[in-house]
């Protein structure tokens, strides 16, 4: 018998062997719930030892099943679910499912349907741990945060964990159109498969489900803003609602961009004037039409009057003629509009920066309830660098919401590494002084700077229909890093990258810090070698790739690099102070002061305000040509380091994922070394002054960069 | 000790069972090398004990690789290897590298490189298995092929199994353009990552490899025969050349789609006149650069003066010109170039089916040793029935070889369940009467028949991106059949989907018959919703899905389906007798004379060639109209038995799988009611007759499919 046993066991043990041989291809993203360490597993197992669910709810169940998948995974072994709670029970659920957490009376009354209590107790002097919320969505949440716990090797004996979302609509920005291409998207095509749906279902929209319930994302916005009409069609309508209905249970609504003009394009309509009667019935009765399919819809996202969108401007009206509008079909339902700020008038203005603000505070209290608006981080169009968007403080009467780009458009596509953390941590870190100092862009957005109605973060999604999501291993990072801020705007990029890698890669210290450093300067090397010192918008034309910063023959003024370089012999910058622009002036007034002064203004925004002699002496010593030229050097000397760093990595990466993360880092030397050359070959040409010593002159020259060009370039 | 073992293999046995818990996505195609029976594992063992491979080549490291992966998962335990050979060894190589193979004396002389041997021998009175060929790659696809036998659970006791490919060339054509969109591709993107290319090498193009080299497949035209010259500029041979060193050790040869103008368009030059000086030195320097990055370059695949592509007749010069200056360019370094004879004139024939014919035969016997004219299987366009194309025997001083379409361009994309063995089957096994009965196609495509010196056969690839690489589990089906056909052209369907379904589903007898049946029977059944009794493009516009049988508006009148279907008070179908186009006498006379007499001509070709009164009696006894809607009716239900199938097949396949496929058979069904109600609900207006009774009226009026449009449809 015993024999028969070991032999069942061994055939066991080797047929796992051979199925063990899956690839670390990436999919699995942060719930990656390999078996950790044996004195860990040792640790966790007695405090981790059955699973007690109460309820039975698709989400009650989802919280079951991943709390299994996560601890079979992680602790090596089959743990019990369903038994009667003994020692190492955890127990989930609501009070109201579950009599053995309403017994424990846990202080769960201001916590909103989706925060959840993490807490070490004993019931009959048994220890056990309760993850307690007070609907089943924010026991889910409270599961995901309790395997994140053993996945980063945190102890878990002793929990008395509270956690609550600051922001209410967490969501991504889907720039997925409807033949599945993606606007700058550069992980394959849309995850959605338009196509198949709503009949099929990819078991990998589950997956997509799962990771964005896991840091707390609870919407999608499933269409591009550049939106088609079609998708407002019965058969596009069908589609979402199969991708509702997946998603439901996670926690997750579904949204739509609107395209404004769709009353006439597929209503028959003769205008979309939001003041004809017949446009706001029809929009009436589009929003009746989907909350019958999708009871729970979240509402649309609207880009309009801007880069050739149509909208309310087209009849005269306003933007928030506009949004109300839309906002009166919604609100019966509970729905919400969430009106894009990103607008610059058809006109060639004076300057771009200026344009949202302008267009938008004359409204600020205008809008409806139920809209919010959506403002980019920064003014021009998520560059590596831009200082806070002036709209930030300046709207207390309307709800603002933020959207930053996850995807990297304007960062390297999907090779480069530039973890956003640091990105996203500096723009709501930023101080608008709109209410006194500490009046952080997080304030702003978490409503309580203003007591904002509705609060929101939007980030533009970086996730495709290729094997690892987002195209590369790193950019899952950013996906992962929005999701944690937009939770808790005030969240540090540093603990959530060291979280992310340790649940990605590995727990081994040897490797979590050097990794976690290198994310962290990761961003501003982007900006060294591609927009150093607070230059702008100096990418190639349309596809956005590589540097084009002598590109001066597009259509408007304000698409052109040379617009917002304006370097000239005496110097480079865009003069935004009084003297210049006095885009400034948009900002509260010691913001002002301080970005208005050259003395004052950071360095890193330089030349996004001033506009500056070559010769002027920097925080270095140098000269500012000669201080342009080290940037772009570091920059490009910033990535070799990090070749360097992820080589020494080797021994704690997978050869699959370090083989990637490794050729990746090599183009990105490569292209980043291109920026450079490119941009010194470029700017020496008005500059007229020699590089500095040791510097080397470009490879090429200027010529010979300005005859590249990449016609097949992604996502454009 | 013992415990300690004991407790080791539990904790292994676990982790096995977490790590197996591997999704059925369909990425191990027909590799699928999961555990097998054990009574099976029992008999298998002894004689698959070890490897011993000699050699140490790339190809004969990935022959003993595969052979460890393949048997390993299959017996369940770790196979030996490299030992000296005992009971059980398989001995793999060539002569030249295996002193023990070489001393064997085995008959390898007529094999070629290619071929291969696998026999069961004594080697000191031990039993073992030699896979032997002349060069490595033979060694290669024996391996495979002895792996085959495993996974199809054939008897390896006894083998003496010799085989060798009838037909040199044996490729995929990929219509992937540049920018990664896949031209009739509905497997999402080109698994060519173009962008990422040739520094990053994703793991997948190895697997592409494998799996074609399991079939037999030696080379792949990368791009799509409408062709880009950008493909032939430095960086795109550069990724060329990238993937064609992973394919090297595969035996599979890369080729390119080459865009005559591209002297033009890259080359800075005025014309592409083929017999300009500068022009044919343009492309002797071109193939020099290629092959200085390929050394193994295949050759250039050409789509010249059809459909709006450049070609020599844009220079009053024949496609002879054309093909034979492109091959001087490539004849001295081995290459062939693949002429398409898919052309049809600018101005409107009197018959389309009869163009290629007439633009080629006079050419017979005036193109250069190493081009292969590459015709489609059918005369029109890879219709889900046509005519085997009359150029098979026509052309007998000129090598042509056969287009396949293994993408359903016009089957129903990649959601309707249609087996194309059968299709390929039917079209080899036409008999041309060219040189008396037994004329067959096959004969004409392995060279027999004429003496040909170039062999080929090519199939329009249906691989991309997708996780499953061909968009439905069955789909991958038609790949494997075109590579197992173009290795050997007289092989039949249905033996091959019989290996297929083991191979990739379960070797269960309760499965495999009823599923071989199911696909044996598939295409059939969807000719009858779509096309039946011979007729034709009847397809909606540009994105050729669903039915578009009353389009007539399109520039060319050979684009419409009206063409094609003729409909008129009298009757139905396109007059190719001497009557009519006289299309028929293309045929060797026997072939004309059936096609072109009503009584003769088979029913399922009947419209293909006459025009026949709606009254006309049929071989059922229904007169033609009757018998048109009995075939659109026995399509639907076609469809609605391979539901029940499949459902009752459940058992026999994991629950992923079967799911999709259950799901892509609603929609298949679905639509084939579509076509059926649309379909009968037009031509019901020209024909005048009613139903026949029992026949359900349309669904819907006419108008109501008019109306139908679907601007995302894939692949367009």
């Amino acid at each position: 018998m015993f024999r028969t046993l070991f032999h069942g066991l061994l055939a066991l043990a080797l047929l796992g062997l051979a199925g063990a041989a899956r690839a670390e291809d990436g999919y699995d993203l942060w719930l990656r719930y390999r078996p950790i360490e044996a004195e860990w597993q040792a640790r966790y197992r007695p405090v981790a030892a059955s699973i007690v669910v109460a309820g039975d709810s698709p989400t009650m169940r989802i919280a079951s099943a991943e709390l299994k998948r996560g601890l079979d995974g992680l602790l090596g072994g089959a743990v019990a679910e369903d038994q009667p709670a003994g020692a190492g029970a955890i127990l989930v659920g609501t009070p109201e499912e579950s009599p053995m957490i309403d017994a424990l009376g846990l202080p769960l009354e201001s916590m909103g349907r989706e925060g959840y209590l993490i807490r070490s107790i004993r019931i009959g002097g048994k220890p056990m741990t309760v993850i307690a919320a007070n609907d089943d969505v924010g026991a889910l949440y409270g599961a995901f945060h309790f395997l994140r716990l053993i996945q980063t090797r945190q102890p878990i004996e002793a929990l008395d964990i509270r956690s609550t979302p600051k922001v209410q609509l967490r969501l991504l920005n889907h720039w997925d159109n409807l033949d599945r291409s993606v606007e700058r998207g550069y992980a394959g095509q849309s995850i959605w498969d338009w196509w198949k749906l709503p009949d099929f279902k990819d078991p990998r929209y589950t997956d997509y489900a799962r990771a964005n319930a896991s840091i707390g994302i609870n919407g999608t916005v499933l269409n591009n803003v550049n939106a088609k009409a079609d998708s407002l069609t019965a058969p596009w309508i069908g589609k979402a609602a199969a991708l509702a209905d997946i998603f439901r249970p996670y926690g997750i609504r579904v949204y739509l961009s609107a395209r404004f003009s769709a009353p006439i394009e597929i209503g028959g309509l003769k205008t979309a004037d939001p003041l004809d009667p017949q446009v706001r019935a029809w929009w009436k009765a589009k929003a009746d039409e989907i909350y019958r399919a999708i009871p729970d819809f979240g509402g649309f996202l609207v880009k309009a009057n801007s880069e050739g969108q149509p909208g309310p401007q087209d009849y005269k009206r306003t933007h928030a003629d506009g949004a109300n509008m839309l906002a009166e079909a919604v609100a019966p339902h509970g729905g919400v509009v969430m009106w894009r700020a990103f607008v610059y008038s058809h006109e060639t203005p004076d300057d771009r920066a200026k344009q949202a603000y302008n267009e938008f505070k004359p409204f600020d209290g205008r809008f409806a309830d139920n809209v919010i608006v959506q403002v980019k981080n920064g003014a021009i169009d998520f560059q590596p660098r831009e200082p806070f968007h002036p709209l930030f403080g300046a709207m207390p009467k309307t709800p603002l919401m933020m959207e930053f780009q996850i995807t990297k458009e304007y960062l390297g596509f999907a090779t480069h590494l530039a973890y956003l953390g640091t990105l996203f941590e500096e723009t709501l870190a930023a101080d608008t002084r709109a209410k006194g100092e500490g009046s952080t862009v997080a304030k702003v957005i978490d409503g309580s700077l203003h007591g904002y109605r509705l609060t929101g973060m939007a980030g533009v999604a970086n996730i495709g229909s290729d094997r690892n999501w987002s195209g590369s291993h790193f950019d899952q990072a950013n996906w992962y890093a929005f999701g944690r801020m937009a939770w808790n705007p005030d969240m540090k990029a540093r603990p959530i990258a060291e979280e992310w890698a340790r649940m990605t890669f590995s727990n081994q210290q040897g490797f979590v810090s050097p990794a976690v450093d290198m994310m962290m300067g990761s961003r501003e090397i982007v900006v060294d070698y591609m927009t150093p010192l607070g230059l702008h918008h100096l990418m190639a034309s349309g596809h956005h790739y590589g540097p084009g910063p002598w590109v001066d023959d597009l259509e408007r003024a304000d698409w052109n690099p040379v617009y917002y370089h304006r370097a000239d012999a005496a110097g480079i910058g865009f003069d935004r102070t009084k003297a210049g622009s006095d885009a400034v002036s948009q900002y509260a007034p010691p913001v002002a002061r301080m970005f208005g002064d050259i003395d004052t203004v950071p360095e890193r925004d330089l030349l996004w305000f001033h506009h500056v002699g070559w010769d002027r002496r920097m925080a270095s010593g140098r000269t500012l040509w000669d201080e342009l030229v080290a940037r772009y050097g570091r920059g490009v000397r910033g990535v070799e380091s990090m070749q360097r760093d992820w080589t020494r990595l080797a021994p704690f990466v997978d050869a699959e994922r370090h083989r990637e993360v490794a050729t990746f880092l090599a183009i990105q030397r490569h292209e980043a070394k291109w920026w450079r050359d490119a941009s010194i070959a470029y700017f020496q040409t008005i500059s007229k002054r020699p590089l500095p010593a040791g510097e080397a002159p470009p490879e090429h020259p200027l010529s010979w960069y300005r005859a590249l060009n990449f016609p097949f370039a992604p996502g454009h």
